[in-house]
């Protein structure tokens, strides 16, 4: 397979933003960025991989949780510089919070209100901490 | 109503991510930003409202070619750096390449396949071009 579906990417400072949406339910779980490698990497092994940038490095979700996310379909928008992976969430929680997904609050009255429950204690998702 | 929800996010150079959502099929129509002004007038008005980075000025979806979006929801994220607006897209159109949604291009076989087909021709959608 060639890299050119990776050339025609727009990437700013070396980097893609990229959304995850559950490809069953349609909910968007989380926003993150990817570098070429993590890209390349989603598109070959089938699981989500991303770039932090502040630790400056690049990483699989799920590696420390276990919430990996299997990728059913990558997207590409019109300008190039945005992509969508139409995701499995392992383990039904993409947030570091514990919660399905990172978009747990909506503005209501003027406020942001919390509507999700935290569905696992991080201390208990992240071993080392 | 005060605008202490607006002090809880967290601006880069200002500005903030806004992903547009389908609130009825959850199909994700188009990425863009938004200054605090636009996410201001998203809030009061309940049609969105972005900040462009290349014309350097805020704009209204659909002030040129009607495909406005009314806005039902508006999420924020962990991070406080990223919405999500759940809308009803005017006229069906998000991209202004015609298409539903600007994520018409998804990865196959190593290349990427337009899958959208165009609804109508951009020069009929902006009649100043």
């Amino acid at each position: 397979m060639t890299e050119d579906w990776l050339a025609e990417i727009k990437w700013l400072d070396g980097l893609l933003h990229a959304i995850a949406q559950d490809a069953t339910t349609g909910r968007t779980l989380m926003f993150a960025w990817m570098n070429r490698e993590a890209l390349k990497l989603t598109a070959e092994t089938g699981f989500a991989h991303y770039w932090s940038r502040s630790r400056q490095k690049q990483w699989q979700k799920g590696e420390e949780s276990g919430h990996q996310q299997r990728v059913q379909e990558i997207r590409l928008d019109c300008d190039e510089d945005v992509i969508i992976l139409q995701i499995e969430q392992v383990g039904g929680i993409a947030c570091h919070t514990g919660r399905e997904s990172c978009f747990y609050r909506k503005l209501q009255d003027g406020q942001w209100v919390v509507t999700d429950p935290v569905l696992k204690d991080p201390h208990h998702i992240y071993a080392h901490k």
